[in-house]
């Protein structure tokens, strides 16, 4: 019985995720199942991706059931994705792709529509529920191969994510601002490998440009390494670069949000 | 070892899911706890009552611990409710009629009075913990029978839901919000046979009226099927009739809130 | 196997929570993990260490892991420290403490630096996941003894948690506000024993001042004891005094906020 990690845009607020739980217990009741998280911005199928890809280096392998499908019930597919990881089920809206990419690619991938591998009656509109559930509980408790959940479909037609690159220049990068956490730690789209280009390095101070704000600001290794109430900036559990002031909200303070523009560059000397 | 299906109105800011988790975990250590919802709305037993409803055709059979419960401590019974699918577990006020009666209706019941099945020094605030989790614990582990909670009490004196039926006449239907979702859907109380019985058919278009305004709202089967931005009514995955807006919350842009009227008409030719 | 309890700060909002469980299912794939509650107040230690002393009467022997961490990543210890109720395991910032204290004290600790008991390339950010999950999870499965988690640090250099006393005097006791829940129910420090030596009994009224205002309180056992939309005072579910308004938040209607000065005296006669 395998592992289901699930993440999804459904909330706490109603029984969304609850009932996905039932599905799975009745039809893999051994199974175990990991929400990474359901708090996904209603219908964000990118900050899905990213979380997802986030956290895949971290969820044990098996099945990975993840949902945030503005498109359900139109004619967008529904897909089991095999990787050298396990199965990753959900919508093909791009949703997948970062994390599928990461463990390796996709090897084999199916379009679910085998009716016998969906909740009779399925509806329209929860597809988590009445489609990608019950595939994901088949395969976690291999009652289903994926060859039985419908036909084969290309790997390179699944849809890919296009995400947005940060502009590296000689003397500045344009980033851009692309996960906010429930501390205020405001992520961008560059490593630390970036800021090295720009001649910067852990311990030193770097620029960064909000609008017409500019900040100096320190790379330091952890939210405590300056006084409570300061701006730093650190490479973070992900391995980006991360904007966070000790002890209070870095995109409160910085007014920043998803996809605001933050421009680095080194010190003036 | 049944599998417990947990619904509440304890909301996820504080310890008290956790530690019901945690009398359950001590008392059926190999029991699966499957979180339908804790969001239900402090002291609403009605939606919590609809939520219920809604989830257990979905969840498999067992135990099913529910507790919205402002009448805690009070003279108010606590029940064990034995069904066809399983037993219900919660307070007597009418949060389990309306799941009861969907899978067949109540066979036997049971006043929690018991002390050996309560925890010691039950509080007279936290029946969640202290009564009704062990008691759903118990069964869900095979360690009491159902008399051994309690001295039964009549299943027709359970409580039952009021729940407001929608005024249907020839050409009008005065229909009422009663649940909205994360997403800003907004459920009302009235099903697609209804619409049908004004001459609608699913591609029609109904017009409905909230206060003063009206809307021309287009009958779907998906969010999608409709431009983003535009009004939709569909069936929804309870079977229910619901107003939406692809990719925005209906709730806010109608102004409804739970209760509220909505009038449906067939389209003036 | 042993269970583990598992509370934090880092909310639901992200995938915080999620990759920890993902790396307790790989290391300890048949632990079961109870989440006590992850909203505690963003580096709020002392709440932090509030609902783990409340909750852990309630937990199942074992493992508990309680992460609220802002000094992650700075010279603060990580700790697993041994009780004969099982392992805590946290930073060593005062979170532990009072837990630890309820179950009777530290027998042992240690200091979390072996690193082959942390995930490769541990983050300075993110301890929770690389560096106290793991350590968690191989106590939970057995893969590890304390000893082998790394070197042993005394017992009495463990950080305390300082926790504010009331004042009680002849006439008068000023207590503090020291948790706010769901429910708007404020809770204060203070049991019925200290309300009793101001000459109060269960059904006698108080009197609380609250900056400029009075109010006059009855003493009853259950929220539904007092008409709605009344406000009493009662013996909480944690054996201590809280205020309550039955169908209402107390903290709203009295504007309080934690820490805030609550003085009791018996009614004036």
């Amino acid at each position: 019985m395998r592992p289901i990690s699930f993440l999804s845009d459904f909330g706490l607020e109603d029984e969304f995720v609850g009932v996905v739980h039932g599905v799975i217990a009745m039809l893999a009741p051994d199974s175990r199942v990991i929400d990474v998280t359901h708090a996904v911005g209603r219908g964000d199928v990118r900050s899905g991706a990213l979380a997802l890809v986030r956290s895949i280096p971290y969820l044990p392998e098996g099945i990975c059931l993840a949902v945030v499908d503005p498109g359900v019930g139109t004619d967008r597919r529904a897909v089991a994705v095999e990787t050298d990881w396990g199965v990753f089920v959900g919508p093909d809206n791009g949703l997948l792709s970062p994390a599928v990419a990461h463990v390796g690619g996709a090897t084999r991938a199916v379009s679910l529509e085998n009716p016998e591998a969906r909740l009779p009656f399925a509806s329209s509109t929860f597809h988590g529920r009445d489609v990608f559930a019950p595939a994901a509980a088949l395969l976690a408790a291999g009652e289903a191969h994926l060859s039985e959940l419908g036909p084969e479909v290309e790997v390179d037609t699944l849809l890919p994510m296009i995400l947005p690159l940060a502009e590296i220049e000689e003397s500045t990068i344009k980033a851009r601002a692309w996960w906010i956490d429930r501390f205020g730690n405001v992520q961008v789209n560059v490593g630390p490998d970036d800021l090295m280009g720009l001649g910067l390095i852990p311990g030193s101070t770097a620029t960064i440009r909000i609008g017409p704000n500019r900040h100096d600001v320190p790379w330091v290794s952890a939210y405590g390494d300056v006084p409570s109430g300061q701006l730093a900036l650190l490479v973070d559990s992900a391995g980006l670069v991360s904007l966070a002031i000790n002890g209070d909200s870095a995109a409160e303070r910085l007014a920043l949000s998803i996809d605001r523009e933050v421009v680095f560059t080194a010190e003036a000397t």
